[in-house]
């Protein structure tokens, strides 16, 4: 994940804010306090999101030290210690909330998502998310996604076009609406249909779609329409990304067998529960 | 919830912002097209946000009309029709995800939040959230668990003190913290002690605080303290509140009987499902 | 006062712009230059805003050292030093009236409010402020009040509920209002209702309203009155805090012997004057 | 006054959003009612930001009626109604204490500025302000000083210069700081030097300033020195302008006579109470 | 282009404030006086940006009309009026000037785009932007090079990765940061390398580059070369973009002949004259 | 230029961020590299900006260090190498193209400017900028004018005001809006009248305007008019500024004979070309 961008800082900004509000009445308490703590969780998982506890803190202080002892991505078990904290109290105190229920959300993603991913291990198909994710949070979701090992699907209505149904509706046709599509995008975006059966599927490919979503398509189904796409797309020599959504996770096996790329999911993130962690001081 | 906060607006602008990036490629092929469209459920639950459809849609084009089928807080079954919507095809594309994945999500909450509330349905126990929420989403989520027939604790670190273990280790006391805080803090402001033991919930009351909150505790080690803690509290006339946290949702039923005021619980918030709705097009 | 919330620092940074406008046209004289400066006033009071002094000036440049005098809520007198500043002399000459300004405006606050706190002295009465502050200073207004030894009110309308006239006109009635509140706040927001007379007063007690505020009632009527309400109150077993307001400074001692909790006064901050303050260089 | 800016908007929201905080909590208990109120002063005096009141409210909600009794800059008697306004009760409660507490102030700066500007009435000499203003009210209070019949000075550090005592001491001398300035800013930017004694005040004049500050001269020293100074000017064929300041209200008349162009003074924004309003509902 | 996104009203808003500052001075002068105005240019050209017009002075005051005379990407001649527009005469100065500046700027881009593309008329070949914009006109410039018949290349570093010269210098090698990539970034994103050199093509066109831009390759050495990349290409059944850039647009013809995609300039954003038009008042 | 605005910082902010969107999908390549690089300029011309690429690298990370090689306001050679930059690679990456539009855009005005100016030189007459400039960049753009020998304009509609050919128009004369603006006007605002031909002139300086623009006048009308104008004017002892626009560049030395104090022109802004930097990483 790129930190640079100034807007990440704002984000984490009006998150400090949202909790702090006109300023934590606890704070006159812990004047001129040093605390010690560390961060211990209750359950096994993979972590995600260390360089933003460090953020978090050095918002508000920049003196705060973080030493994070557990690498995004990485497995933890229940009871192990992840992070250690330093600084004024009256900061960690501050910005304890805000920082844990951010990690506590990105790490529940990156952990279902890769119990879905170990499920796909060696079948060639990648798992990749949606634009299914909480306001606010596109960017850090869909980091946490890629920590649990899946891929991302893009990231706004900006950076590739997807023609749904409700658009060929509107737009009277796939056609029309992508041809207009192709004709104003910036020539590295790509267009991808979403298409509900088989002659869509093909109609889509033969205009040159760059990738096809299949959704809701029974494994069996595919079986026989991915080869015939891929020799439809081979015409025009152009490189068709196959992708399967709208699918059970219980039936994940059957579709990798399908012979297509992707397998699109919300479910890390729209059905996952947040892993449980505590701060807890510690005496110095 | 009020409406009125301009910072709701920005909050909403910036959601939109997230999707729509540098503008919404397909918008092209949407051009001088009236669109109309309804909402449906997948799966049956409780409804939360009818009146941010309307205004995240009106912040893109005040044209647009949507017209609410449920009210927030009200029950819809598997395949019903929540709302219908008109207007520009390119403003219902361009606020479309970020339309359903918030009240997907606040849906969520509100449907998890009354499954336990249901539960505790004639005991006179109340069940409060946290400040386990969303980072950017806390007014919203707290406000589904409202429409979930639940209660709101505390919004942020500003409009109560809440004594937490850190607090009390790094301030060197109960008694030193309870103080600082009670000579600053606002009148209006109540002070809050989470206790780990009896000792402390004793201490904490002789104290003055306004609400225990016990965490942890066993409902039959409960039942005999909370009697003790009232009529120490009653010596000082003061009108204590007692919350129990830390507990396992299944356990919702002896917790209720053990004569405490409030349950208070995260899960609706950190290990609920958004509930799955489409927006799907309507000839007209 | 909590100085972590980042919407302190862009509060800052916005009156910081609005002297600056596109630049302090007097910075090309100063290039290259260390200045030295000391703080004094031209009449005594009681000093508030020291680290918004420091605040002000690193946000310009961190490298900016200012050095504290006197303490927030100390008393200084005429022609005191209250502060030493030392850094580049173009940021000197860019913070200072924005600075001078708003110390000028909390000392004068801080010494306003001393001046009724201190007559109030020993008789257990706390004064408290109001809302009425001066639009985008109320966390600093109201923590001046709190450096002249005053007591804080509500922060805004979503702290705590406070019912006033209009409100009981246009929702039809005391209870009802009250009732529909009590259902939706926060648990732990108290409700406060402003009664006109005695029978109101009466009525918002037997309620269950966790404060009064009794406009404008004569210390006599007082004198009867706060028993009966607090009879009343006993009988719910709340702590109900009884506050006057609407009374003209003169009478303090007067309200201070009937039996109130609070009296409530927005004078110190509406009608109170700046401290006269002065920025002068120091020979190096 | 200009109300086109877009930051004039977003000042009044970031207002609103003080007070609203994360909304009101009062609102439930006025879903869908309309209101009809009335502004009250409680006092006499000259009226400032009756388009500031309408602005507000309809920042809210645009359906807001204000009709304004009274316009900026006239006089009101004690308990003369200055506006009414109508619209949904919850929205006039919403915005009821940002408006009114602008508006008390605003008004209070005009009143004050018109008692001294009656003093000046016939003398040809000006009443101007300064830059001690409230952080983040610059452009509000001058307007009001402007209500009460004085005129306004510059704006901020940006849209002229003034060389004070620091700069001087600092930039090493008169002469040296005005060239550096005379030569990038802007040509139509005056430069203004504030001066403590006669001869620097000749020295300033034949440099060639625009305008010269005679900081805390007695008024019979400015009876000799004015000519003096306008005859040098003369020379170089400029157009000078000879402000007093740092004079006590009391002198105003005797400063009037001692021939200079203006007298500047904080008085009427540092030192003014504000006018005691009062929103009352009225029946329909 | 898209005018939905709210980030486009904030900019359009950051752009009036810069104009207007505290406030405009004329602004008295106007009170209550409605006024009509055209707009005519001086010379000939290629329109952008009607639309931005109506947007821009309808966020100062929304009941301005303005009537749009030519398209959006037409053609216009010397002295031809281009719009009508109407309103309070207070607006109409008000934002004239920042109107007038950005569709000078964006019909001076198109303009200057659409000389080249005529060159290229006929040969298939198309011309693309790049990153060189105007800081903060990013959108809006790439659109007017759109208006022009250019096509747009990638708007930022997030939405297609691109490897320089200093890319693989610092990662050490092509290979390494073209797979750390494509490991990371979202499907659809593709990835283009710049080279320098027949062989670095070679290269990059082996390890699977969706684009190469040879930077400053004569004509004469692409013509060999282009067709060799795209038998490479084929290989891996990839469709590759090949662009050239760093050309004299003297040259373009001759590089349109030599078998490439794409010819990408900066030229039409970094070396346009911003066509010459005035906004004059119309009698009533 | 004063860098101290903290609206400064928001605004290459935005720009950084307008670049950077949801982050680099090169930062993956470049982690933990620490890169070295100089600026090069491919033509010769006059430097600007060397301080805001310090700025926009260390808001990115201030632990990049630049050394500038050239001055603001200096001239360079084509191949000089301009500054020296030194940090974390995936920072120089991340910032390289802001920074580098930024400058390339600036030192394109300077050198424009410049080439007039030496054209000026001697004849004691300046060249003045306009309020033609790019939305967003007009502080930086005048500053770059300035850097290249010319003198500033006023900076907005709210430093000086303008009475121009529509202003007149609408407000039914010349007198009437002078009369209006020259009451309502901080007291060191300008007035400066546009003015179409010698009556207008003439009327102009009557009333008293600080500055007429005489706007495409032929240098020999001028010749006559400029005595008679100052004649007039000195009969108020008013020191009025007289300025030529609306001039072909070509005629720059029969205006500056005219007796004319100012020549203003957008050309320097809106007719030159950008210069031609790159990055170059540099072996260390």
């Amino acid at each position: 994940m790129d930190l640079h961008t100034p807007g990440l800082n704002r984000l984490l900004d009006s998150w400090l804010d949202e909790d702090l509000g006109r300023g934590d009445l606890t704070n006159i308490a812990l004047q001129e306090i040093t605390g010690s703590a560390y961060w211990v969780s209750r359950e096994k998982g993979i972590f995600c999101g260390g360089n933003l506890v460090k953020r978090i803190f050095q918002r508000l202080d920049p003196s705060v030290q973080v030493n994070l002892l557990v690498k995004d991505g990485e497995y933890f078990d229940a009871e192990q210690q992840l992070l250690k904290i330093k600084g004024p109290a009256a900061t960690l105190a501050a910005g304890e909330r805000t920082a844990l229920n951010l990690i506590m959300r990105l790490s529940g993603i990156a952990t279902a998502t890769n119990a879905l991913v170990q499920e796909l291990k060696g079948t060639g198909v990648h798992l990749a998310d949606t634009r299914k994710t909480t306001p606010g949070l596109r960017i850090l979701e869909k980091y946490a996604f890629r920590c649990g090992g899946g891929i991302n699907h893009r990231f706004g209505l900006d950076d590739a076009a997807m023609l749904k149904e409700n658009h060929i509706a509107w737009a009277g046709g796939i056609k029309t609406a992508f041809q207009a599509i192709r004709a104003t995008a910036p020539w590295p975006s790509k267009i991808i249909i979403e298409v509900e059966d088989s002659d869509q599927a093909e109609e889509a490919t033969r205009i040159g779609a760059d990738g096809i979503l299949l959704d809701a398509f029974p494994p069996e189904v595919l079986h026989n329409l991915v080869p015939k796409l891929r020799k439809l797309a081979s015409i025009r020599t152009n490189q068709i990304v196959l992708e399967a959504s709208g699918i059970d996770p219980i039936n994940l096996k059957a579709y990798a067998k399908s012979g297509i790329d992707l397998i699109s999911t919300s479910a890390p993130i729209t059905r996952s529960s947040w892993i449980d962690l505590s701060m807890l001081f510690e005496k110095t």
